[in-house]
């Protein structure tokens, strides 16, 4: 604001101009970027981390994927003793997502070891089916970091099933502790940071936010 | 794997049981801390960073709300150049999702603050009605942070109407560059922290995964 009253520009005018100025640069070095970045092809994205927003992030993908008439696929590999909002949701549309529920609960609610690698495996089955069908645009396997952080599945054979996918699928692989080998595999990595959470502030996990 | 062929517990085994007392343990911790959190009221959360994951997790969790039956808002601030997939997707549901894309594409592209300042004030004038709305169970406002980052919208003012929003409903709120009194109202936050990104790699920004 000026305390001027004549008609030179005042100072929100130049905060304009100066706006202007700095957008039209920084349009240059975004169209630059894209211009030089033409390949297409299937991606590999992975969001790990101990912050909030990894399967919420997976599902928003999955929902990106059928907004532009992709057929989908989802495995949950560790979640499921609790049916989700996302599986509720997602289990509408059976032509577009097929969901597959394969974990039972955390793996601290099972308590059994043998029985949640033989889940594990039974979930990479069916994970491995939908890598080799060109007809699936985008799969979501939710948790699957996990599973292979505790060794119920390794982590080579899955990568080698990663490979072999259609050149046109992304894949898209949520949950912490992501293993070295699988983020050098992958193209987008993403570690979610948390800031703070609710849960410690003495909040319940709310329905439609975190179930 | 064990060598010998008597029959005391070999290795596996015995793996197997340390496991179940480290699960047992971690199942009374986990157990407590859901005990202690009791508190239910609508949670305010913010996904921020430079990461990727910010708008595809505020879309899960519409889709997550969508699965329990509750009705949600979203609010799109800055994007809307081109149709998104989550938009083509949830304006399928007009009666469980009420889309408002109301941005016109990235900052850079318009170059035109005065304007970008009226598109953003017009978008709160949407997302605060949504927020006097109790019929509402959540809300997206999806890249608002970057609204307030640039000052088109003044920090206190959303601030104000967040805290006299009902009870019980859910907000979510994304981009980058949240400000910190933002912050500091919400009740979680998640950093989305790059690792990599196929983009640095000259892959093309994909249908379904990033549009």
């Amino acid at each position: 604001m000026s305390d001027t009253e004549n008609t030179v520009p005042d100072g929100s005018e130049g905060r304009d101009e100066r706006h202007k100025a700095r957008m039209v640069r920084k349009k240059e070095v975004v169209d630059a970027k894209i211009a030089s970045a033409q390949a297409e092809r299937g991606v590999i994205v992975i969001t790990t981390g101990n912050g909030k927003g990894k399967s919420s992030s997976g599902f928003g993908m999955v929902v990106r994927a059928m907004g532009h008439g992709m057929r989908t696929g989802v495995v949950q590999f560790i979640k499921g003793a609790i049916p989700s909002g996302e599986e509720m949701f997602l289990q509408r549309f059976p032509e577009q997502c097929e969901f597959h529920v394969m974990g039972e609960g955390y793996t601290w609610e099972t308590q059994d070891r043998a029985r949640d690698v033989a889940k594990a495996e039974a979930a990479w089955e069916v994970a491995r089916r939908m890598l080799r069908d060109p007809g699936i645009g985008l799969v979501l396997f939710d948790e699957l970091n996990i599973a292979l952080k505790l060794h119920y599945l390794d982590v080579e054979t899955v990568i080698a099933d990663l490979r072999a996918r259609p050149p046109m699928q992304h894949v898209v692989i949520t949950g912490r502790g992501a293993p070295p080998a699988l983020v050098e595999a992958a193209d987008t990595v993403t570690d979610m940071t948390p800031v703070k959470h609710a849960f410690q502030q003495g909040i319940k996990a709310q329905r439609g936010v975190e179930m």
